[in-house]
């Protein structure tokens, strides 16, 4: 069944190490390697490679096998190496000859990169649509409280009052900030491979520029040996801009393991989203924050890893690539369900109320007296020794009322300009663009 | 001298680990320091927490600390903890209480921010200005030496022909698609943290939009929690950029140190440019190279050291991110040298004519004989089985005219197509936009 | 199921996310958990929490149990959160109430964690023998290809004579020096945490020196803060010593590919255990040492990946060590799978003849001719300058004939002693005594 | 000045590039430069290359060179390149031919190999000298307030009691464990890599064994491509060990910046050993533990990138290895300067009294009381549940005198046994013996 195979038959231990965990990670791909076959089919058609009928008939199963995945009645079998022979060798099975004739002017190892990039576009936008969405809650979230106040801490020291309208906004702003890194690994993904062959190109008269419409991407890998350079890049760059994510997640996570610990108590979840113990009452342990957390640090370590597996491989393809499948397919799956269920809990997160008014928290509110005497004409330093005494002598008083006006403060959130930015930001994806051209290879 | 003493001497011991490094890595940031101290006293002038006359005399004043910096006359003495405690005194000493004036409305932390911020801005484009020359460099060679081939390797098996064409001209397609990423890393840098105070806000009625424009920020963080929460994750996003350049100067350097080892022997240096020994003439050793490469793999190191030093910890400001400081400034330093220095080298490259007429790459040539079987009818897994069996009876002939042309390969590199992507991409930086308004507020 | 259930049902969707692939991983643990219940009721029998009679009962369903799981018979229910909870519900199926009783005086943490140890011990046993196999296999082809010479390289470039026996013994040696990591790792990993229940201790009057014994413990984490401390380091410091065999294999298998590489020539193995190409008969893909140098470097960024997931939090359990078995559980079979297949393809391999005969190594024996007239009394530096013009003059007549006879050298490889080494921190193991302990166990 | 110098002049700027921070970093090693030297030099006396007479010289010169360094006299001139060829130029300076013949039966290589060695022998004697220092100071620690109780956590949710007898002894037990890891670093450091040459070995009749004792090594690396290998590897497995011991110190920062924290308010530390502000009276900055927590961190990403820098390089010399140095020895230097620090913090730590008496804490003990029903022979399940009842109605109540007397709990330290574990591991460096070599040699 193998593509390589001559005369000799490669030994069982062998090749089950070769396989690995291929024939499974492949599943996930299966979709778009028929996406690139049908794409590659129309371009060799228009240079004679195949004729009319041939294409014909080549498009109308290769469509059906695309009907037969998305019905979830695909399966790679035991004897077939990985998804490409797989589809191949369907395609040979129900309209002969004219299946064999797909493989000319192709590599497996363009094959690979193209569906790797077909499949990527699609984890990215999976990603971003579920991004968007903890973004809309948590925006939600920072405009019904902000009113809300919280102690900001500094080094972990109660420093300055903060609210929940800046906490929540301040985790939107970060995910807006991440879409920019996505969107340059959007650019570097949405760019087509195919026609680079074994990485050299080919003496066939290929039409690169066709199969780049055809599958909807932005523009092509020029240059065949760069293009196949891209395996492994791609795949660090993209993992980079996950770890963004990831990164903003986690945080959010860590300061909610803390506002719900008992020392804090600035939060809460309902008990049947948390764990507990029957004589311990008040132990409600934040177990989905803790593993999103652990989960997203893992995704931290994954562009690392990526790196380290690929460093100092001279230029050229290298088996070593392959294995890159198992680091980032489950990562795709990781980081969407840490969104939706980060989403899903925040749907039911309840904030205590005054929270500043515990004594505790009294010296919070020095900075803004200093402030007031300030703009009342007394020099800053001079301000802030007056006020330095008054909580010495033990006569300061806490001013609760908050003044803060200026962009981005507690009075002027600026979450339509946050969400703003974002929109632009997604713009810069054109999802639509690409989505027409899929629809219209598998119509 | 330092800002948070009251009445008690931290024992000098602390202050040592406490201050660290900083007064050395500083001096790259002074600069910028009274670049943010510049706009942000035009800003208080106008919510009138300086007057018309003081603004004068404080803008006057910077703007001649500004000249010694530019001029190496500024230095921070050993009785003073950093850059803005530097340049704070060195204001009041020539100004008297006006120079106190201007660190109202604003917070160590955020001037730290922008310091930081404006610096990254300066290293990014030079950064960028010495991936451009390199890249230039890459392109002229790969148009110089199109006709050049080399062997072509997959799993580091020879495979197909190569051209020095398509080799350096990948690599500059390479540097093109590393600065999607860099664009986006400064397009998180180019906003404007200032105002976020100690990551809470102020009551002061602050005009961040003024002090944006006036330091030429795209826009400004708005959140200011989020802008506190972007100290860390700016460093982080902008060592992934610098990352990815720098996997692509490492994967070169072995390529270069694997094709001037003997047993390839495809291209060579000026003997002054490489070391060597006077019992074996034939050893060049790549030093250059070599240091080049693991330099690199140091920086594709440092988004992993970034995140280890900042993940889970919670929001707001902690002393850690000080220390960040030591992996990044060096790291520009590292970068710039890298680039220049394979600039310079790949000017002085020699390459071997005919490497392919020597016997052992015949093979190399047998698919361009079955893909022309298969132009002329031959269906292509029959032309494969009789090339196949050619090489089997020893008649095989090998072809040695390429008819690569279709887009990207030997025949037909598309490096015009190459530099137009990487033009686009450099135009989204503008740089020209943020290097008026520094002109401006110096002037 | 689940424990800590009280009257509130968990919401299925955060079920699902935080049970995540225990089930699966957790069979790997299913043996080591019965071991640890069947000394915990010995001891809890001792302390009168247990009558000797419910202990008969208890004993004899464990050992049942343990036999099912060595006879693949034992799963875990899709009901059941992991497999604690499903080795604790078959025994109440099975005895009733005494079967309840076994979770006195232990909570989940101590059950876990002595779980993990006692499987991590069974695989660093494993390991360690996979890599005994591999170092006798190396050791055996250094003596055997003790006079076939190879060209050393320093910076990539002919420096010096070498020899296949110099370079297999050097893997061997590496392995050797590997096991002393790992020795460590067994020996902060063979100590009991069992007693230390959720991390703080219990108020049982528990014997956990009488668990160290009955478990074949060399001592136990004594302090109950610290064992609990133990979970996430073990793994990080296991993952280290890991981490350094797959150092060598990765180091090993990068050599391997460039010896095979045509331009070198050095090596090969029979076509059935490569891949290649009909076309392009010399074309033998090693992919069999390309996945293991991607597999090794994959271990390698592994304890990275833990101290990133581990790193900053407080002490005290988190939830976020549950994921660790995700990383570390696939990487001991990776691992072993590496060492096993490397040991068979070397049992394979075929070393070139009269490598060094090739004119282009002839400058390889300067070093030996200069050293020669520095034996005869020249002193070096003129010796060297001697054998330099000869070199240039076109005079230098090679000196086939090596004399290296100090340790370490071609003439000396010293196998005999690296093996004794080997031999010496093998025996600091003591797997003899852990076994006898466990066979006790379950006589 | 540079060895491989021949007739060309390398160009400035490459120069530059190459020699890099290395003028700096070798005075680090500039002593065992020399000691390597009184070493190879008694050998090749014994072999023949060196009179008595010359080596009556050299020794004395070389002598004299090592108490200048110790004086702190010794400098690296501008004009050369490295500490070798310092020494060697002074040596020559002084002592005329027989200076130069030092150089004989040695390499470049091997003699960086065997400074670094010597170096690392004595930075790891450092780093185990404080480590047990900080060991000390937290075994009195706990002794001295065994009795004080604080919260113990799991998931960050109050859960039992601890006490502070616990948390400092968990923390000592840590380092005990680590230094496990750094005795295998040890024992991996402490081999001989002399007389390997350039990583080919000699044609010279070597005594590799009487260096071996001479330099105080236990043992040597036998196979001369072995011992090139373990150049990068011994780094990696050292920075490996300092992680594990930077580890223990950043979670006991963690701890310690969240102990101090106003809502924890467990301890608490001198205002001249914190950073505060006078308006915030309150505000107790640990700026040296963040600082110790991301200093530590950064150690622990050091194994990483070193294994980037080194992984995926064929065996032999590579110049890569030397920016090694670079990233290593500012790590002992930093982490001698963290285990101080700490040490000294430590100090003059204050522990709240009374903690647990706050209600809040009240539930914590509520598993005491099951477990008091559990000995009185109420079932467990059944003991839960009637206290799970009283808390539910508000009838419980905390029995706040603990009664945890097993092994590691709160009321049985095991202190003494913890550092009697600790003192058989330092045992095991066998420091003395490598002092007395090292005595002997420069006597």
């Amino acid at each position: 069944m193998k593509i390589w195979q001559k005369n000799v038959d490669v030994n069982q231990f062998v090749e089950n190490f070769t396989v690995g965990k291929d024939r499974e990670l492949d599943l996930q791909m299966a979709k778009f390697d028929v996406l690139g076959s049908l794409a590659h089919t129309q371009m060799l058609e228009t240079i004679n490679l195949l004729t009319a009928e041939e294409l014909k008939e080549v498009q109308l199963a290769l469509k059906e096998i695309y009907k037969e995945i998305e019905a979830g009645s695909f399966t790679i079998e035991d004897s077939v190496e990985d998804v490409h022979s797989q589809v191949e060798w369907l395609l040979t099975q129900r309209i002969g000859e004219a299946g064999k004739k797909i493989h000319s002017g192709r590599s497996r190892n363009d094959q690979v990169l193209v569906d790797l990039k077909l499949y990527f576009r699609s984890c990215i936008e999976e990603m971003v649509g579920n991004t968007q969405e903890l973004f809309n809650q948590l925006i939600s979230l920072s405009n019904q409280h902000k009113d809300k106040l919280l102690p900001g801490y500094t080094h972990l020291q109660i420093a300055m009052p903060s609210s929940f309208g800046l906490w929540f906004g301040a985790y939107a702003e970060s995910l807006a900030d991440d879409m920019e890194l996505m969107l340059a690994a959007w650019k570097i993904t949405n760019k087509n491979p195919l026609g680079s062959a074994a990485g050299y190109g080919s003496s066939f008269p290929l039409n690169r520029t066709l199969t780049t419409e055809l599958l909807g991407f932005e523009s092509l890998n020029h240059n065949v040996v760069y293009a196949q350079m891209g395996r492994g890049k791609t795949e660090r760059i993209l993992a980079q801009a996950m770890s963004s994510v990831a990164a903003t997640l986690a945080k959010m996570a860590m300061d909610v393991c803390l506002f719900i610990n008992q020392n804090f108590g600035f939060i809460s979840f309902p008990s049947e989203l948390t764990t507990g113990s029957s004589i311990m009452p008040h132990k409600k342990n934040p177990d989905v924050f803790e593993l999103v957390r652990s989960r997203c640090n893992k995704i931290q370590a994954l562009p690392n890893e990526i790196a380290m597996m690929t460093t100092n491989l001279p230029s050229g393809y290298h088996r070593d690539l392959q294995l890159l499948k198992e680091n980032l397919f489950p990562a795709f799956i990781s980081l969407n369900e840490c969104l939706e269920i980060t989403t899903f809990m925040l749907q039911h997160i309840s904030i205590k109320d005054d929270i500043l008014k515990d004594k505790k928290y009294d010296y919070l509110f020095s900075v803004e007296v200093v402030n007031d005497l300030a703009l009342q004409g007394v020099p800053f330093r001079e301000a802030y020794k007056i006020v330095g005494e008054q909580i010495d002598n033990g006569t300061f008083k806490p001013q609760y009322e908050l003044k803060h006006t200026h962009e981005g403060s507690i009075g002027n959130l600026m979450n339509a300009e946050i969400a703003e930015a974002m929109n632009q930001t997604l713009k810069g994806f054109g999802f639509e663009k690409v989505n027409k051209a899929i629809a219209n290879l598998i119509a």
